[in-house]
């Protein structure tokens, strides 16, 4: 049996620290609209790129600099922008913080083989894993650009390991589980205390959720899985 | 004999359009700086932001925003920052144009294993290998952060591929010849008409240079690669 784990909000803390972002941006945009409205806006123009720009930091600093321009009418000044800029940045060079107990639970599960597999920006994923010295840890990192049955099915493909034979541990309904069920594979959703609204989901599905990774192991022991 | 394709100005058109935008993005800056000025600074702050940001479009574009706050000390309007968020998207957007012969001389090469190997935003290219059609010829194909020496040989590891039977095509001395030559590879270096100030090198190397991607068949029947 191979086990998969997602990375951001799984092993590590990354959405935390994107919703403080967004505070910080609703401050910017104070004087041209409020709260509520700044969200939706960044909400819709945040869906609007997906497919454009993808996920992840530089995606979310254009997204929002472009919101700061509609938002203001073209009059946001260039200092407001920079602020963004500096945001983003912040976001990227942010110290990669383990989420309590992953170091001990990859440890106690060093006899499996695991493979690490993220989604987002090439660039800040391959050095937040060098950064998290969890590299050790894995048998395989894959940074891929969505995370859907099909790219599951290719990962899983390209490593010959039988959809049977997979778990996947993640925080994210849409990512992390739905799609690996669908393939065949079985998940274990492992919720982080936020999720970005893009993340949410409120589909049917019967993988087992676990209040922290650290009931990972006990899990595993109930399946019979060695 | 293992062959290797890097995409952006080997198998399509890229940096005369990232040189058409240096040109709009001087035309905007005019007000705050002349056109040496504003390239040097933009090449300044696109170095700085290597790093943290990766290659790619969304990098480029949150660069030359930076570079719009600072020569501008904070002054370009929300409408100038929207120009440029347009003008990276325009790029990002654009259809992806095959260079001249490419297809014929993949065909011709149709015996050969062939994987293209590419750096840059993962989003963009993965989109980018999609539109191009040219996937049915590629055996693998790899979005990398970097193409360095250690890329090359974990990629090659990967795959099972001694670097001594392979042989790297591509338009640039630093990403797509040295560090392929360096590991025991075999490298054919076919420059485009323009080249980023990043790709530029003029270290010394006895790989052969090709005008045109049209000449490599015959390159691979004299050294008699079949």
């Amino acid at each position: 049996m191979i086990l998969g784990f997602d990375a951001d909000d799984t092993l590590w803390h990354n959405e935390d620290e994107f919703q403080a972002s967004h505070r910080t941006f609703e401050a910017l945009m104070a004087d041209f609209a409020d709260h509520d409205h700044v969200n939706e806006t960044l909400l819709g123009i945040e869906r609007r790129n997906l497919d454009r720009y993808g996920f992840g930091v530089k995606a979310f600093t254009l997204s929002m600099i472009e919101c700061a321009v509609e938002l203001s009418n073209g009059s946001a000044t260039g200092s407001v922008i920079g602020e963004i800029v500096e945001l983003g940045q912040t976001l990227l060079d942010r110290p990669t913080e383990l989420i309590d107990g992953v170091e001990e639970v990859l440890e106690e599960l060093g006899a499996h083989t695991k493979i690490l597999i993220t989604k987002g920006d090439l660039y800040h994923q391959t050095s937040r894993i060098e950064a998290s010295g969890l590299q050790p840890h894995f048998w395989k990192t894959r940074v891929v650009a969505h995370k859907n049955p099909q790219t599951y099915a290719e990962v899983l493909a390209q490593h010959d390991i039988n959809p049977a034979e997979f778990i996947m541990i993640g925080n994210s309904l849409p990512s992390d589980v739905l799609p690996v069920l669908e393939i065949g594979g079985r998940a274990v959703h492992v919720p982080y205390h936020v999720t970005w609204a893009v993340e949410l989901h409120d589909g049917e599905h019967d993988a087992p959720e676990l209040e922290s990774l650290r009931d990972l192991p006990d899990l595993l022991r109930e399946w019979g899985v060695h």
